[in-house]
């Protein structure tokens, strides 16, 4: 009579994705529960009732325990379920710097990822106007200025940004870069550590994120006919 | 020749006096290192090169490992040193809703009173102004509004956020509305369960919170003699 955890997710929303490829990748079973934020299911009715008084989307319900924030979220199945080890390494404090780099990505890298794509995407799709050029021109400008932070603080030498093996900050962090990506910002102009690392993630991950970034791109286009659906359509091809 | 934990930090800051409070409780030997963040000793010289690469407050050195960000502190402390288990309990899944708390108050809490602090304390100190209006009430509608959401989302009827045990997410929180608080902010009007559960909190941390308290508001006063002088005055009262 084990309840499978429910995950409520909208794969426009960069943590949804990142936890949506960790569960995957970890084989840890759950309802798949898509919810669009478009539409603004995540502010009303049964979802702000029932399972998420935040209205916020990446949320779970586990065993009746509803939870919210990606972090939040991240750190309770690393110690609820069996969520392999690399993905949070105990060995030489690479949980701390996981955490370092998760609360960095809050307040840096997610902020300006959010805004650009809110400045260049969501915005003029709401209201069916044209991006503002000023708007984007800072948003671009602090996106820039927060990917060369990234390369700067959390990129080496290494394959990932933890070493030899990937690590949630790996799949957290090109979950947020995808969100620029996606909608044709160039990421990589004069960030060849960036675009190696990318690359190399990109590879690691393999068809969990493939699958996911396609149905993402596929609702950017409008062809997105439901997200199970979708999803469903990308596990064949 | 175990060495022991350095930390550095400012009292002006909301973080570091809530680390400095859990170091002190739970009775983690450390090196009290003050950084001045008003001369801007977090942004030069051995601070930046030697201690943390993030130039921000606070931080730690621990066995030459250096580590920043307030959350990955704490998480830290609670993984390598003895942190009493009610900081940070297992039970009940209460790691899992004090990590979702410190997720909230890292985008929303700590925004509005780092916010409200700014334009009302620290951008008329700098610059040797007057507080600008518009700005100043703009950023208390912002607080006025995530103190509403906090009481709503994380206060109920018992004594503590977590239930009858004080944990870090309470220890945290009362750091965080003594930021506006301490420069004359009403935080209390119109919020009773706030008002009744910071005195709990309050109470509960006893001489630790006093002493740390009495130095940050010294320090706002401009008669801070130097933080390490200062709290050993405040320990002597």
């Amino acid at each position: 009579m084990s309840q499978p955890l429910k995950f409520y997710f909208d794969f426009l929303n960069q943590s949804s994705r990142a936890l949506y490829i960790l569960l995957e990748a970890s084989e840890i079973p759950f309802e798949a529960i898509p919810i669009s934020m478009l539409k603004g299911e995540h502010l009303t009715g049964e979802f702000r009732d029932n399972v998420n008084r935040f209205r916020k989307l990446p949320a779970i319900t586990d065993h009746g325990y509803q939870l919210s924030e990606n972090v939040a979220i991240f750190r309770h199945l690393a110690r609820e379920k069996l969520v392999p080890e690399h993905w949070y390494p105990r060995r030489h404090l690479g949980r701390s710097r996981i955490d370092e780099y998760l609360a960095w990505q809050q307040t840096n890298m997610g902020v300006a990822t959010t805004d650009y794509f809110q400045q260049k995407w969501l915005v003029p799709y709401l209201q069916k106007t044209r991006p503002a050029d000023n708007a984007v021109n800072l948003a671009s400008k602090q996106l820039e200025h927060t990917l060369k932070e990234f390369e700067q603080l959390f990129l080496n030498s290494r394959k990932f940004m933890m070493g030899d093996n990937i690590s949630y900050a790996d799949l957290s962090a090109i979950c947020e870069i995808d969100q620029p990506k996606s909608i044709g910002y160039n990421a990589f102009q004069n960030h060849n550590k960036l675009a190696r690392w990318y690359e190399t993630v990109r590879e690691e991950l393999g068809p969990h994120y493939k699958e996911v970034l396609g149905e993402f791109e596929a609702k950017l286009k409008g062809s997105g006919s439901g997200q199970q659906q979708g999803v469903a359509q990308a596990v064949k091809q």
